[in-house]
């Protein structure tokens, strides 16, 4: 067919689509996975390295002297701010393109002082770490933030989040770029754990659910490589399906009977409470546990029985291939793990089951950053971004 | 930037994704929409024109001896053949490109019969309408079929279905291919009644649910405008989650008190009968609600409540703005919609309910072959198989 260029860099989106995996390739290479003609690569691949997105990578058996003819993604081209913003903690972070953390905060912080004061603490401490890793704002391809409450992804806006007074509708990326100029993805802190999770220990799984349980219980769901968002932003919400166990329990959401009602960290306090055990909150629990509380141990596989039963229905529904259990309730161990097996692998059907593997986090503290890492990542190098890279 | 242009019809496939939605288009928004030059407009849209794919559009106030200047998708270019395979009834028909049926024919056909007679059968079936619709087989873009049971999507092959004996395995595609050489997609026959659904009745719904009840019960989910297949292709098995009520109800799985031991058709009847009435079937009792036989009336009623109880856990976890109810029992009308709302509406949270709707579905039988269409139609028009085309 032939005939001239389209448009301005057309073919360098798809050649750096391929390089941004990291792995080394020649120009023949990249040639043949693209189709484009060697000629055009030599150009496409010039018009990246003078953008500074990809390097020359030695050959293992260079011979010196010879030009460099393998090339790949330059992960320090760029960096990106990452946000894990909790109730009552923020972490901030300054990444490179490829995820390794350059400069990195955790600081006690209250969601309830609203969005001015947390993202003003939040902008602060991301110029703060930019300089303490020596970068200037203008490397930042993209800020990640992750905030504790249900999100309109396609604007960044919270959207009636029940423990985040004040935030409701708050335009956050609006607010972020009056200060930096770069683009904002905002997600649900559940949803970006989930691709903390799969990035840190899980690279290729298409079917993962992230289950954090802690002071309340949500998901993040992978299915078929994509983050589940769910038309209000509320995918994930399983805190509040009833389980058979608990139904005269009273839950904050005015039901009763809500798995977040009986197997929380503190519904486990209580109910050991009740047992006359000393147990004001969920870090006691895990401590109890620690110390082997013969009724600590007891109610937290419970609890984990509790979750399991809603995990059947999600496993069905599903078909993950994996389930990672993290927040700070996870920090007890096998007990929880073990109660939470015993319920899926007895009433999930045996195909849901024959290669599901039910986990401790791996990535633990750090799913959150390290997922508001990769949203940003994900964004700074989809064909989009580059696209207005390149037509700059 | 610039350059010589990169590979055979570049820009081609673009602008045909831009022009498959049927909307006519002048070659100024075409060009303002792609980026591409004016000059390279004129030549992809002739090549597209020559490919017989897209067509001028007159315009509404043409003055009559101007050149077309408006385009949009040929969808009479080519055919697809869609094949919806139940249990014990076939359906096989011809549409094109914009899912308009040309020939449709639905029989008899028991699918433990094996692969060979059910696909010897569907084939036949495929070539008759073809001619009776007037087209020759090199028409055919691609094949879409649906079989009940579980299916790895990527091959097209059945994975250990537990109503098709013989088909475990089986290469579906390889051996239609044999006959006619056309992409063969293979999806779960509840996925593509979630399509079909969509195509129907809600274009543009983005996270939608398809329910089928009938002999078994399971759901078709798509997310994020993605069907959901899960890691062994078995996600929307819904009918094996544990309810409540039924915890000594044995279930055909070798599990008790499975959703569809309590509210699948047949289920309903033997509850029926042990109340006396004469009820051998879900036809059965679809009758006598339509005669308003009152325990018939309750019974589906409360078979609607279990079926809401695994859908509370469903729409906590998915946040789909539509659940539509099919299947043969659905039949049964308001009744048990009435019991899956009542239940639902009362246990979710209200932001994932807000805007929830809960519906019989509007495709009802069609639901099925008009999903294969779709698939197939997804499937002929995506860049890739353009992209065959274009350099064949």
């Amino acid at each position: 067919m032939g005939g001239e260029a389209a448009s301005a860099g057309m073919g360098v989106t798809e050649l750096f689509q391929l390089l941004r995996d990291g792995v080394p390739r020649t120009r023949a290479q990249l040639a043949k996975s693209t189709g484009l003609a060697r000629s055009t690569i030599a150009v496409r691949v010039d018009e990246l390295m003078r953008m500074g997105l990809v390097t020359p990578v030695a050959e293992a058996a260079s011979t010196g002297g010879r030009p460099p003819s393998q090339f790949a993604l330059n992960p320090g081209a760029r960096v990106v701010v990452a946000a894990d913003i909790g109730a009552s903690h923020a972490t901030v972070a300054i990444t490179d393109l490829g995820a390794t953390i350059l400069a990195e905060r955790t600081e006690p912080l209250d969601i309830t002082l609203g969005p001015v004061p947390v993202l003003t603490w939040t902008l602060e401490t991301a110029l703060a770490l930019l300089a303490e890793a020596g970068r200037p704002a203008r490397d930042i391809a993209a800020i990640g933030i992750g905030v504790p409450g249900p999100v309109e992804f396609s604007t960044g806006r919270p959207v009636n989040p029940p423990i985040m007074p004040g935030w409701d509708r708050f335009d956050i990326p609006g607010w972020v770029r009056q200060h930096l100029d770069a683009p904002v993805l905002v997600d649900n802190d559940v949803n970006i754990m989930a691709l903390g999770e799969r990035a840190t220990a899980w690279p290729g799984t298409e079917h993962l659910m992230f289950v954090k349980i802690a002071t309340g219980i949500g998901a993040g769901v992978i299915s078929g490589g994509q983050l589940l968002r769910g038309a209000q932003g509320v995918a994930g919400d399983i805190g509040h399906v009833r389980v058979a166990r608990g139904s005269d329990v009273p839950c904050s959401c005015g039901n009763r009977g809500c798995l977040e009602a009986l197997a929380s960290g503190p519904a486990i306090a209580r109910e050991l409470r009740g047992q006359g055990v000393d147990a004001q909150n969920g870090n006691d629990v895990v401590d109890l546990v620690k110390h082997g509380n013969i009724d600590a141990i007891q109610a937290v596989r419970q609890a984990g029985r509790d979750i399991g039963e809603v995990l059947t229905a999600c496993v069905s529904l599903m078909n993950p291939s994996v389930i990672a259990i993290g927040g700070s309730m996870a920090r007890v161990g096998e007990h929880l793990i073990a109660g939470v097996r015993e319920v899926v692998y007895t009433r999930s059907t045996p195909l849901a089951t024959e290669h599901l593997s039910i986990v401790q986090s791996s990535a633990a503290e750090n799913a959150g950053v390290s997922g508001a890492s990769m949203l940003a990542i994900e964004h700074a190098l989809s064909p989009a971004a580059l696209h207005m890279l390149v037509t700059a």
